[in-house]
Parts: structure tokens; sequence; C-alpha cells
């Protein structure tokens, strides 16, 4: 998130016209596209962000929670705290207890992405550049520009530039192609006006955008719905 | 945390002898120098944070968590999530819930100090540089370099360079004088070797620690116990 004294947009409901973006087009999908199917790996939007200015110059803002099932079970962020009953019982509309989430992705240690760790003292642990299994801390080499590769089909990608440590999460296979769930990347699809102001980097942010967009065939962002890319 | 591939050192026992670092001089508390007592705020280390390197390459960490009673009652770091239980164990043992918790201070959004946010959801929640309570965000000039005061005697100070929205919480009118909580701005009393690998802005994070040890007469470190800073 960190508002601090800049503007913040939604793209809530997906209305706005195709975006151009040098060689690249982003095409919001409609509300109801929050499933991706594949083999192995599917992907589940349990909630899509929003981030919503209000009269007062405050912001109502959470972040978007994906789940990712196959061979492991993956959750990618975790809303804010308000947000744990919630998670909870959505998590057993699909069968599944907080024990059964093998890997916890926090794309980026802001509040309202990593509100609900603690549901999860037994998954592998990954907030940013810093991979756990309980208080153990493995060596990586996300801050050196490569990826952690949970699997041939899943792999945790540097994306810093909203923060300085911050990750997404790419999988292939899926029906819709390569999904990466962004995290804070792109804060929606129309985001061109808002994301610098949220950036503590816009350069080496930029850099990271265009690098989701040259490979990414849907973008979960962290404050909006999905939205698709094409490419010239 | 982010321990990247770089080291990480402990100063689990206070032994080691005082640290110069031009004017200011470092001092190691015993290790039973947990408790604070002032008026009208008095803090108490909850647990002491560490960060052990193990043979196979690996870290053992967790995050120094600090509690600060008064007028408000404030949690400042919430340890990583396998503290879930020791956290409201040792809450409860002081005779308090979770709901009893006014405001949590998260210094930064890595997963040794942010891992227990979602036992908190009706506090008011700071996680750097972001202030919220429930969804709402509002804005605030902690980017800017401007503390957030929470009251006279409590503040929530900028303290950039490990991350790049770090922030500490400062405590006047203590009886060892004013007592800063540090997050990981100072790993232990003893980091000289250690805290520029940890960090993402060296230049940024020595002007932090210059204005801490100018300002405060106790530091309680993110990996380390607490510790008396002289001042020629």
């Amino acid at each position: 998130m960190h508002n601090g004294t800049g503007p913040c947009y939604a793209d809530m409901m997906g209305t706005d016209s195709e975006v151009f973006s040098g060689q690249f087009q982003t095409v919001p999908l409609s509300e109801s596209q929050l499933d991706f199917p594949g083999k192995p790996y599917s992907l589940s939007v349990l909630k899509a962000g929003y981030c919503l200015p209000q009269t007062d110059g405050t912001f109502r803002a959470d972040g978007t929670i994906t789940l990712i099932t196959g061979p492991r079970t993956i959750l990618v962020d975790t809303g804010g705290p308000w947000d744990r009953d919630f998670l909870l019982k959505t998590l057993k509309e699909k069968g599944l207890e907080p024990r059964d989430i093998n890997v916890v992705v926090g794309t980026h240690g802001h509040s309202d992405h990593v509100g609900n760790l603690s549901l999860f003292p037994t998954a592998v642990m990954i907030v940013g550049y810093d991979i756990s299994d309980g208080d153990t801390y493995r060596p990586n080499q996300l801050a050196e520009g490569h990826a952690y590769t949970i699997d041939e089909h899943v792999s945790v990608v540097p994306s810093p530039g909203h923060t300085g440590q911050h990750v997404s999460v790419q999988v292939a296979g899926t029906s819709a192609g390569t999904v990466l769930v962004a995290g804070d990347l792109f804060e929606c699809c129309s985001d061109e006006d808002s994301w610098r102001d949220l950036s503590m980097n816009t350069a080496v942010h930029e850099v990271s955008r265009q690098e989701a967009l040259r490979t990414a065939d849907v973008i979960i962002p962290g404050h909006g719905l999905p939205f698709r890319v094409l490419r010239s």
C-alpha cells in the first residue's frame, strides 16, 4: 500500500477501455473472471484488492488475495488483519484448512498484504526476499535478480520498485497462459497515473513492470481485477 | 530480517565490551534488564530478538517484541508467525487480551517482525509508513521525515535504511531516560560489522542511526538485547 499523501485509484468495475503502453495492450477482464484453471496449477482470486479514496482524505484499501492449487497449495498475499475471518471462511469453502497451505508468499511487507501470516505457522513463508521455515531463514538469490523456483511451473520472481524487495509469483500452463500474481507491481489495469506516487523507486519499478508485460498473459494486480496483456 | 546471502551476527549474551562510534559509546545491558519502568509509560521486552548463523548456511532469526504500557497499550513488532502462541500467552500473563492492544507498530514489513498482525484486528496498525484503522488508511507525513505523534510521550519516528519505510518508536520519561524501540535500525549492540549487509540503503541508514544515537538513552534493537547509549 503506502499511500503517504499520494493519490490512489481503483479499477473495480473493469470498465476502462484498453490501455496501450508502448508495444503492450492491457485489457481488463470481466468482474466474474477470477478463476484461471490449468494443469497442473490453477489460480483463484479469493478477493480482488481495491484502493478507494474517501472524501476525508483517507483511503480504503486492501490487497488482492490469490490461491494457487496443484502439486503445491500456495497463497499469494493474505490481505489485512481485518480479513482474518474472511480468509479462514473462504479457504474452508474450498475444502482447505490453514495447515493445508504449503507456501505463503507475501509480495511485500505492507499491512494490506501481510496481515494474516500468523494463520500459517507451518507453511514455507516467502515475504519479499526472505524465505523461512519457522524461524529458519534460507539464503537465496532474489536480491541478485534470480527467481526462486518452487517447481517447473511456479516461481517467485523479484519485481522491485513498489518496495525494494517486492516479489511476484509466476504460474505457467493455465488455460489463460502464463499468469503473474503481481502484488503491487501493478495497482490495477489502468494505473498509469497512480503507480509512480506509490513507488519507492520508479526507475527500478518501470523495469520490473516492462519485464512483466513481456512475459505474462494475465496479470493479477494488487488493488484491482485481473487483466490480460496483449503483445503486438 | 532480509538475510539474502549476507552475514548475520548475534549479541545474545551482552558480553561484548563497550563499543565506540565517534562521540557515542554503546554499552550492553544485562540479560535480565528487559523492563524499563516510567511515568506515564513503561516498556517491557517480551522477547529479545536473535540472529544466529547455522552451520548449513541458514540463519535462525526472530525480531524483538516490545510492549509499551501506559495511557495507551502499544505493541512494537509481533515476531514471526511461529511466535503466535508465545505472544498470546505472554500478553495473558500480563493480564492482556489482544483486544487490549490499542496500537500495533510493525517497524518494517519483514516476516520476523510482522508475523502476527492478524491477532490485533481492532488495533490502530502502523506498519512502516502506513497507518490504518481496519481497511482505512490515513495519510501521514512519515515519508517526509516527520514523526507521527501518538501522544506527548510516545512517537513513531521514520528511521529508513534497513528498509525504505522503516520506523522506530521513541518513548520519553522512563527511569532509564528516552528509550528507542529501534526495530532493525540496529541489529544488536555490536552490529558494526553486520548492519550494512542487511541494509537496503547504507547512507540513509547511517543518518538514521546517528540520529538515534544522538537522542536515545537506551536502544532496544531488533535482534539482540537492549543497550545504553552514552554521549561524550
